[in-house]
């Protein structure tokens, strides 16, 4: 059984965290000791930090003790001096916290192809190192560090309780545009107090991933700096060290895909300019691959997402959209629902528009001005297999963020 | 030698044409007796006239005598009663015309999932057919009946000198929302008075359409309805009856990429809410696919659209969408420049950033201020493929036109 608890990162025992946020400038510092576990963006442009991280985890038997993280500066596309700089970030912490730099993680987020103003962030460090605490504040404080264009901070923790005792899992992330992760989202830092060895850590990583980040997408492009790591502090009485245990891994796995679920859903409703989160499952595939490529289409749509902003009860487009997926797709046996969570209305039932009359269409555009719209098709190939993906509609703002980042 | 001649396809002997566009409603009738090639959507859901006009082409030996054209309902995702209007449409002017419906081709375009009113497409053709001719303002009238939400009528029109005499090759299109065609752009109907053997017909359009059409992105939605039709009516000196004479079909297929390449920047140039075209080429590539996929990844990101929108010279988007576009791309290799025809800036050159200082970014936003963008990018592998794509930047104006298309 679990429920939600607050504190995000900081309710997890072992972890010390704060964070600060100087105009466009951010640094975030956030301490726990434990086996890790890490995924990194599959954009060939790989950032600094990126490189620098995955190969540590590589190197040093998959352990962490502290992450280092600033916004403002991507530190991507900056060849050598940007190695430097990523490095230089990590070795300074290990410096001041008296820890072996192997064991530091560094994550950055921003604007691309900028040189890094390390004396920023070595002046910002002094002003962190003696606030981190496990306070709820120290929480907020270093959700609000790594934000960009965010407007809402992202946490999200959790309590599970098993046979072996209660652990805990709690996540922060940040993320707004330049949102469709392939693998973990623009940042995500995740801790559980249950003990997990590497290999479990790490597998439970990515297939919580595939899931959650990977399933959300603000508007199709994927960053060079997508970031998730997962540390398990092992201060609770939960020990996950093989898979004799089914349950207690079940309970782990869902524990962590609900933490991330709702982080992955929290970006997608903040994302650039957004005023409505969207859900869609496609149910019906033959393989989960075809329903990942069809709701990954469907909200990446531009068309779907301007008719959601606009309640544009113009729901060929998602027929469309799921059409061009490139997923298996029978047109003569599709069925679509939109829905606002208390109301629905059948648009397309095995194949057949249900009704289009001036009622029903009225209908559709009252359920589309609701905050969450629940997209449900069926692919009618009958298969058994589904998927959910998340996103968020298209609107001035987002032309106007983006129209205006840099400058 | 190719040379611009005015009148479109009506420049071409042997087409007549005329069309009426009343509020929402257009149609449009062309015709021309020749053999003759299409290609259509690959979207799995497939319109009705494109599933009829696609049969017709293959039964029917690839000829044509005449095509119908409606806009303001796709007739797609109509189901039995979809496939009867189209086909009722080619009955109705076969009819007419007094010749075999086998013949007639149909195509739509607008919204998705509603059924075509025939009526009133019935009636506008009686006041149509006495109009078809071949001057120029018939070519207008004919450009106008088949738009949507274009602002602007598309044609073009090449009159090329061979040795075996002289031939023209003209065409029309529309297209502005739901562009990433996947085998011709929304509609486009071209014609040619050589005369083509029908394998040679069909072989010249699909290298066309891959280097011209399919190199568009409007907003990265590929439409229900996209078809592109090339007739050749014979009535020229100019025969190409066999590979036998490669310079003749050498300057055949130069004039029809001629054509459709400009009617292809058309449609990007006049994409939903655009202010400017970007015309984008990718260089280096190991594979043609890798430069066509770089190429596109580029001009279909949004946050490189809104960029360009807002003149911020934030080019590290450019950089991050060549990243994730699947291309083999070497980061420490790659060059960029940015252009507008007169004047260019190199932002990048073998993996290293020219210069980031105010100087060149201020240079940049100038750059990116005229109306055609030039984006040069060098993949780095040392590969010697080439690709140019065609898109256009990200507004408020495509999120007002797209949140209120039907309503």
């Amino acid at each position: 059984m679990i429920k939600e608890i607050k504190g995000g990162i900081c309710a997890v025992d072992g972890v010390k965290a704060f964070g600060i946020k100087e105009g466009k400038k951010g640094l975030a510092i956030i301490t726990a000791k434990g086996n890790a576990a890490g995924v990194h963006t599959k954009n060939k442009v790989i950032a600094a930090p990126n490189i620098v991280t995955k190969e540590k985890l590589e190197t040093n038997g998959g352990f962490l003790e502290a992450v280092i993280v600033n916004s403002g500066n991507a530190n991507a596309f900056t060849g050598e001096d940007g190695l430097k700089d990523a490095n230089g970030m990590a070795d300074a912490l290990a410096g001041k916290l008296g820890i072996d730099t192997k064991f530091v993680a560094v994550a950055s987020t921003g604007v691309i192809g900028r040189k890094l103003h390390i004396d920023i962030i070595k002046e910002q460090m002094c002003t962190v190192l003696p606030n981190l605490s496990s306070s709820e504040k120290a929480n907020e404080e270093t959700m609000k560090a790594i934000m960009t264009t965010d407007l809402v901070p992202k946490g999200f923790a959790v309590e599970a309780e098993t046979a072996l005792g209660t652990f805990r899992v709690g996540g922060i992330t940040k993320g707004s545009g330049m949102i469709e992760p392939n693998m973990g989202t623009m940042l995500a830092f995740i801790y559980t107090d249950a003990e997990v060895k590497s290999e479990i850590l790490k597998s439970a990583l990515n297939d919580a991933v595939r899931k959650t980040f990977n399933m959300i997408v603000v508007d199709g492009d994927t960053s060079t700096n997508d970031m998730c790591l997962l540390t398990a502090t092992g201060k609770s009485d939960v020990v996950i060290n093989s898979y004799e245990k089914p349950d207690v891994c079940a309970e782990f796995q869902n524990a962590l895909e609900t933490v991330m679920k709702e982080l992955a859903k929290m970006i997608a409703k903040d994302g650039e300019g957004a005023t409505k989160l969207i859900e869609c499952t496609v149910t019906g595939a033959y393989t989960e691959d075809d329903a990942i490529a069809a709701a990954k289409a469907i909200v990446r749509s531009p068309l779907v997402k301007t008719a959601i902003y606009g309640n544009d009860p113009n729901w060929g487009r998602i027929v469309a959209a799921a059409g061009y997926s490139g997923a298996e797709f029978d047109q003569t046996g599709i069925s679509l629902i939109v829905a606002d969570g208390c109301n629905q209305v059948s648009l397309v039932d095995k194949g057949k528009i249900t009704k289009n009359d001036e009622a029903t269409l009225s209908n559709l555009k009252t359920i589309m001005s609701a905050e969450t719209i629940y997209i449900e098709m069926n692919l009618g190939t009958g298969g058994k297999e589904t998927a959910t993906a998340w996103g968020c509609d298209l609107t001035y703002d987002y032309v106007k963020i983006n129209a205006d980042y840099t400058t």
